[in-house]
């Protein structure tokens, strides 16, 4: 049976390529009956990269255990962001860049995690270790999740790794890091061709804070004015998808890909918590302001969990 | 403050030795403030290979947090087999070759497991991708954890990793592998000089099975005769463990080196699924044979918690 590759819901470039580059590290191991797939459409700026690098888009699965027994998860390991029925299937392996939670397995695995920019930074090193080959394409896939994650360089999640290794990968895939890479992060952010949902939605995840639901969802935009004209139909899409998903808040981030900075929207419970996490208090518009804020990872859900806890 | 790095409570050889040659990768890291230490007594075993080679014991912690804020993990990642107050320190590293399962962390960290024979053989991969260098004594510590887990290359644990690794070390430690690796397992082997406890809990590890504490210990001997004449007290000693700490079922398993065999005793709740597990009975002696059973987590454990969950 095809051992499934796959990254988190919501899939981003990250998560998208990381499964890609991870299929091809296993048939370079000798593993050749792998598939690279996704749990969900890609976005438009993973869409952009895959057609520069000239790549089909992953087929999009919604469970595993139909068709395989075994599968091998990039990006993420919390169940919750997982495959629906990730606990009817043997996870052969996993490589990440997250903190572990919600995650167990039966048999001893393959596990592998970093604490840096990018999942296609960890698998980068895999592929050094083992002298294996990184072809044009490859490298330009590899190079759009760690562009994608570190905001070409500017998050505070990017390390030394993804300052060494970006270039190097532009050098093999041929192509202008800077150009490209500002290019790939615009084309994530055409609101205007954004449905409501797809803005709330297309990047959130759920976390457990306090023994409660928290989502979080992220949208990058060149102009935050294009979010502000469309928050009252933004907020009443959280307010519905929060009803109908039991989760107890949720909040929004947009954030400035040109300025490195987010505004953050908000529905739900534990409004104070947030303003708390961040000493920041909502404004007039109930919007509140988080200057330098651009990774949830790094600067939004640690300063939040702690408020919950508190 | 230093990061401690250390391995299971009871500790054995591969989780003493991998400490320390963790410890020795980390320093070669770059990470000089590391220290090896062990959350219990090294073992009869261990103490002879740590003599061999030269090498002072580990001091014993009970606690973490009150000496440092971070710590590292070796050969085991399941909270009630860490340090007791694991919950109140940073981990920032582990290193694994068992399942996933009560774990997790607020934040990304280094994880690197792999399903091989031992803690020491992920290591040491670790080691060859860097290029690091192994000293003699260090070649043989880890050669020490190495023999220890497969049982000189015969436990069902055992890979091509070991297999190929093994000889490497005993080359560079200058040591003959067949002849040292019986002498050390022999050297654990030592019932005379074990207290009815040493023998029941000197190795054991708890583990949740179907929501009940099931409690695992494994000796080693060169003649089961000599665990058969201690039964009726290693039975009380099982009982009075069970009642102390809550232990639903107590299962020990006296495990003939030479041979390859195991006989089980048990103690609790749940004497059916170990039955059902192994589809063998309770002898008039009350004591079950595991023929061909060495693996406490390859052979042992799956079978049981599927036998829980039936």
């Amino acid at each position: 049976m095809t051992t499934l590759i796959f990254g988190h819901q919501n899939p981003d470039t990250d998560a998208v390529t990381s499964a890609m580059s991870f299929a091809e590290y296993q048939k370079q191991l000798g593993n050749t009956d792998v598939e690279a797939v996704a749990l969900g459409e890609v976005n438009a700026e993973t869409a952009f990269a895959l057609k520069t690098f000239k790549k089909d888009t992953p087929r999009v699965i919604k469970t595993a255990a139909n068709e395989t027994d075994t599968v091998m998860l990039v990006d993420h390991n919390e169940f919750q962001q997982s495959v629906s029925d990730i606990k009817d299937v043997t996870i052969a392996a996993v490589v990440d860049h997250h903190r572990i939670a919600n995650f167990e397995t039966a048999a001893p695995l393959f596990y592998r995690a970093e604490p840096i920019g990018s999942c296609n930074s960890v698998i980068y090193e895999m592929f050094q270790e083992k002298g294996f080959k990184i072809s044009p394409q490859l490298a330009g896939l590899m190079a759009s999740g760690m562009i994608s994650d570190t905001l070409l360089l500017k998050s505070p999640t990017t390390t030394d790794v993804e300052r060494k290794v970006l270039p190097e990968l532009a050098k093999i895939g041929g192509f202008d890091l800077q150009e490209y890479g500002l290019a790939m992060l615009k084309a994530g952010t055409n609101l205007a061709a954004k449905s409501d949902l797809d803005i709330v939605e297309g990047d959130a995840k759920s976390f457990d804070m306090g023994g409660t639901s928290v989502r979080i969802g992220q949208v990058n935009v060149v102009d935050l004015n294009e979010v502000y004209e469309r928050q009252a139909a933004i907020e009443a899409t959280m307010k519905s998808e929060a009803e109908k998903n039991g989760y107890d808040s949720f909040l929004l981030l947009a954030t400035n890909i040109l300025d490195s900075d987010t505004t953050g929207f908000f529905y739900g419970k534990n409004a104070d918590k947030l303003e708390a996490a961040f000493n920041q208090k909502f404004d007039a518009n109930h919007r509140i302001a988080l200057p330098g804020v651009v990774s949830r990872k790094k600067q939004v859900v640690p300063p939040l969990q702690k408020a919950f806890e508190a």
